[in-house]
């Protein structure tokens, strides 16, 4: 195992995403990745009684969807790495519960997926375990009641507002099989640039964003063309022409290569959905579904993961603290 | 690395744990292992002006402490694996912000000490760092605020209650140095046996608690006298009576050897907590704090710690849900 650098590991093994799985909601599925999604919702309450029960369910039907189209049982799954928006990350207990599945919770907002997905692969890479999981979730309804406003308030959004992702995505991870495999991974650093505006999350991400990407960069001696392409989560649109610019005043150009899970996840004019879509369910949605498709068809065939979240919660914005970002990249590649 | 048994993990080259480090409360400092805490705080708000805030000062003030303890600087630690119980586990993001270190956010409840020691012994374990550090905290305060009553609100207290810790632990893991060893861990399934009462934790996290501790038995080929103490991680006393009924009807007596950080923290008559201690900072501070300097002593040359946590937020009880709990064992050596 490869010790380069300040922040990243280089597998000499590298573990295998051997199959992935997305669900996304109803808007979600409107949206231009639509037909990617291998579990399209026909609502946002799957048959539950609150939009909290349903994510449960989500992520539920996502884990039993990678399972059987694995052709898996959970008792192949040694460890469990995921986590969700909801306080105390009680949609992940509730959606996982049943597997029996020694589960590791994780919070890193929306950048969960790059944590549990650099967990997992630390874990197969290390030679402990030959199988694991990896996954996150969110719910729009969900999220807007915790952390915004209950959807029946009718509140205004604002122009530089992302709409939170009702999907979940799971991948397995493991040390045999066919397909991509992971080549290395730099779990990121929180910074804090002092954005205060809760309804601007991209402008608070980009700077996290960009330190782990150019981080990844200088520690494996590569420069952003030696990668189809880089993949941010959740910027939105705001967020990822912000991160382009904090980049290029770095040195570094990344316009050619970059994009964002947010920004593709939906078309913002006909969904008016401002700035692009978020939550941790839109970069494990978008990545499961359409990315991970696209490097098994050989279009894409090395791609810089880099999930970011914004650190906050509702009580931290009433107390006056600013909204620190983070973000973990996750280096891809398919021969 | 030996793939042993369904769940747990041993190190052909066990991560060391280099240094430790608790911060505790006036309360848990007039307990009966108030000397052993490093940093005995004065008040619960650290010069704060809420018990947010306060708590991550108590969270840096730790991490401060370790670091100065062991002689290192942040840029000596590769990773950092941390959690708390506030919403977002914000307490970790503002008080490990500032250190620059990439950061994993977890939440395991009560047992996140035992996950991040798990997740930073496989990290090093697995050759893909030097050092690393985890930890945890709570703080009583903002725990009663945000689970329960807020404090003014002068709540009655039931006997079956637990008294959240105000503290926090941190150790180094590392791959060179001096220490107690990390043999093996268990990362624990959740187990639900259907308990609702939050008021109540002791009796929702027993079953988990016996589950990772038979497992990690019944992996290692193990039995309970191996071990100088098994210890739990905030049952509690009526948690541990249950827990010990239950492992004595699955045929396994634990009467001898087993303790809990909840039970050990305070002086329940004296200090009228009731049903002993919780919160992630309990067994975070009992084992960097007490645990850690008796093996160091070598009065404990064999300790499995199995940190619990009680999967529940204020809204999965208003909905109905049931309680799960989830415990991570770590079993530690010292020649």
């Amino acid at each position: 195992m490869g010790h380069i650098g300040k922040q990243t590991i280089t597998f000499d093994n590298p573990p295998i995403i051997t199959c992935a799985y997305a669900s996304a909601g109803p808007k979600e599925v409107q949206g231009p990745l639509g037909e990617y999604f291998d579990n399209k919702l026909q609502d946002e309450l799957l048959g539950e009684d609150s939009w909290e029960k349903a994510e449960s369910k989500l992520i539920r039907q996502t884990v039993q969807g990678l399972l059987s189209k694995a052709n898996k049982t959970p008792q192949d799954i040694k460890y469990l790495f995921a986590g969700d928006l909801q306080n105390q990350v009680i949609a992940s207990t509730f959606g996982l519960l049943d597997f029996n599945i020694p589960f590791f919770g994780l919070y890193g907002a929306c950048s969960t997926m790059g944590e549990s997905m650099c967990l997992a692969a630390m874990t197969v890479a290390g030679g402990m375990a030959d199988l694991v999981m990896a996954g996150t979730s969110s719910h729009y309804c969900a999220a807007e009641k915790q952390f915004r406003f209950p959807l029946e308030y009718g509140g205004q959004r604002t122009m530089t507002q992302q709409w939170t992702a009702t999907a979940s995505g799971f991948v397995l991870i493991g040390n045999s099989g066919t397909g991509p495999k992971i080549q290395a991974v730099t779990p990121g650093k929180m910074v804090d640039l002092g954005i205060k505006d809760t309804f601007n999350m991209g402008a608070a991400m980009a700077p996290a964003a960009i330190d782990t990407i150019l981080t990844h960069l200088e520690d494996t001696n590569q420069k952003p063309s030696d990668f189809d392409a880089i993949v941010t989560g959740d910027l939105g649109n705001c967020g990822l022409d912000i991160a382009v610019d904090i980049a290029n005043k770095l040195g570094t150009d990344l316009s050619g290569v970059i994009n964002d899970c947010g920004k593709l996840i939906y078309d913002d004019a006909a969904e008016d959905t401002h700035c692009g879509g978020s939550g941790c369910g839109c970069s494990g949605s978008v990545f499961a579904g359409y990315f991970y498709s696209q490097l098994i068809k050989r279009n894409i065939k090395k791609l810089l993961l880099v999930p970011t979240g914004a650190l906050m919660s509702p009580g931290s914005t009433q107390q006056g603290h600013t909204i620190p970002g983070v973000a973990h990249a996750v280096s891809i590649v398919i021969d």
